[in-house]
């Protein structure tokens, strides 16, 4: 098959619902963290994500999977998305039933075509080598009939990520899964990665749209039948009132419970520079730093005694701090938050609080 | 002297020239501490000191001096002041020429005035006690040539003040004065407040406008001279354009240097709930406390692991922090600080950082 072929028929879905509470209070309920320019770059983290996909993925087949209330937000982030192009969720139900969703959506335009399934709100930093890696993950799908995963080459011990263990090697950078295991304890993660065999699974996969069509069926049926039952209102008028009906009814289940029972499972290690952003620590871990080893977004800082902090402003702010250490300050206008970087995992707990406390006016 | 004679011969003067730093970024030189409603009671200090004062003094001898840039400000805050009592200084010169314009002023218009000087910006949290206070004083300087000075009960050995040591007894609570100490080290201070003898000195005066312009005569003549002088223009439309001519010339002397060398220094031991609000401490200790013991100034706080802090927000806003014991955490808006109550004597040092980097704008 020509590169030009491989052009004509490569996709890309944009998984983008996530209402992460991580970030709070500078992501929202209304604004969760895809859409917001947190690198102070002038572009959303879901537009970075489509501004990486566009050189090697054409806009009209780019998909876009969000949930039906920021469908305006999609629309004024990414104006060049073809509406049709934007698979409104009607309730949340984990990655599979999207995927299934889209992979019906894609089949139907295009039964030859290649996809690659990407979170909207993760950051890549070395784009060349992540182009290369795109590249030749869709010319390994085009070939085979396998489920792909970019797996990142761990840079240290990290018990947040899932792991998958490298085995029979199918080319350079491709492998077979040996084992898939979800975040290890410290000491478990501390061997893998000395080993050289294991490596992160960065929730980027890489499939024909027939091949996780198959996977689906075979190992997630209660998902993948009802989009095999109406398979015919896929780019039809009929397709939304259908999934109106049918979504809802899916089970939440995630793309890795299929991937890890899959026996065409394959990996592509990657190294291009890869952070989840799942947290204010990974945020402050990727960002450049001050002299005195603040991160600040959007604000000024004038600090004293003060280092390890992330400052994550809304407007143009001075701030002045003395004395803070290891720090998320994060000030959304209506919120400020000031928390330990070490307890924001309890952030969520804070964000159930304010619940409680306020309602949803500071959700 | 009847206590009606009495009454119409007391006067007040309100010094409200601060552009104080101390409680940056919430006061800033367009908006100095005097002006804020630092309690969130709807009045600023200025006028709540107003407020204090006219049970016993007429709103139409109640004299400003402030900065000529407050002009509007103090028009609007206190709208019951006759625009003639407003003394705007056309340069700052400390408290000595201050107290000797005013005094002039008012002597002009009343040669048999009484008058009570205080600062803008301090606190009485005991109103009942306060008045009783002044109307005693009124009385005793009515009928003696004394320059008094009301002195406060101390509660700790503060460093920060000056204190009075009291000598013989002139009545119930007034005494001679015997030393005048100012800001002793914290050994001393313990002995001072283990004595009984030593108060702190307030910054409140009261004395016949003609006793303070002699002991002005006598002991800061270079202060006083302009003004005698000139004494013809007080009341008149020539006052302005004197004023503008022989003020800025005036060395700027603090009236406590003229009090300390008087012959005729007398005190009023008075125990009325005074807080000089010249730090953030000082507004902390003064403040309800949250449950957590925290300090909330216009905010709601959801406070984890944190107390002692003081918290003075503006807007409505919602604060969440962790992990975070005996700060300052003030939001202007424009200007976010975060510090150690500690290290408050510090602030101005960030504020002149903050000068130096950003100019004006945050000043």
């Amino acid at each position: 098959m020509s590169q030009t072929d491989n052009n004509r028929h490569r996709w890309c879905v944009i998984m983008c619902g996530g209402v992460g509470s991580r970030f709070w209070p500078y992501s929202r309920v209304d604004r969760p963290k895809q859409f917001i320019d947190f690198l102070g770059t002038g572009r959303s983290l879901v537009q970075m994500t489509y501004d990486r996909l566009t050189p090697m993925v054409d806009p009209s087949h780019i998909v876009v999977v969000t949930n039906a209330r920021y469908a305006d937000t999609i629309r004024e982030q990414l104006p060049d998305v073809p509406a049709g192009n934007i698979l409104l969720e009607p309730a949340r139900r984990s990655t599979a039933p999207c995927i299934a969703w889209a992979a019906w959506h894609i089949a139907a335009a295009d039964p030859e075509a290649s996809i690659i399934v990407t979170p909207a709100d993760h950051l890549v930093t070395r784009e060349r080598e992540f182009e290369k890696a795109v590249l030749d993950g869709f010319d390994f799908v085009g070939r085979n009939d396998v489920l792909l995963t970019m797996a990142v080459t761990p840079t240290r011990p990290e018990t947040a990520y899932g792991y998958i263990q490298i085995g029979k090697p199918l080319g350079e950078n491709f492998y077979k899964v040996k084992t898939f295991t979800q975040k290890p304890k410290k000491e478990m993660a501390e061997v893998f990665v000395s080993t050289g065999e294991f490596f992160w699974n960065s929730g980027i996969f890489l499939w024909k749209a027939s091949a996780i069509i198959d996977a689906l069926a075979a190992y997630a049926p209660e998902v993948n039948t009802p989009f095999a039952d109406n398979r015919d209102v896929f780019g039809t008028a009929a397709e939304a009132g259908c999934i109106a009906r049918i979504f809802p009814a899916c089970p939440a289940i995630s793309i890795d419970n299929v991937v890890e029972k899959a026996t065409n499972a394959c990996v592509e290690t990657v190294a291009y520079g890869w952070n989840d952003l799942e947290t204010w620590s990974s945020l402050y871990d990727i960002s450049p730093k001050t002299r005195d080893g603040n991160v600040t977004q959007n604000c000024q800082v004038l600090s004293y005694n003060s280092s390890g902090n992330i400052f994550c402003i809304s407007g143009d702010k001075l701030v002045a701090v003395d004395g803070l250490n290891d720090y998320i300050i994060a000030d959304a206008g209506d919120v400020l938050l000031i928390c330990p970087k070490i307890h924001e995992q309890d952030i969520r707990h804070i964000v159930n609080d304010a619940k409680v406390a306020y309602g949803d006016k500071f959700q």
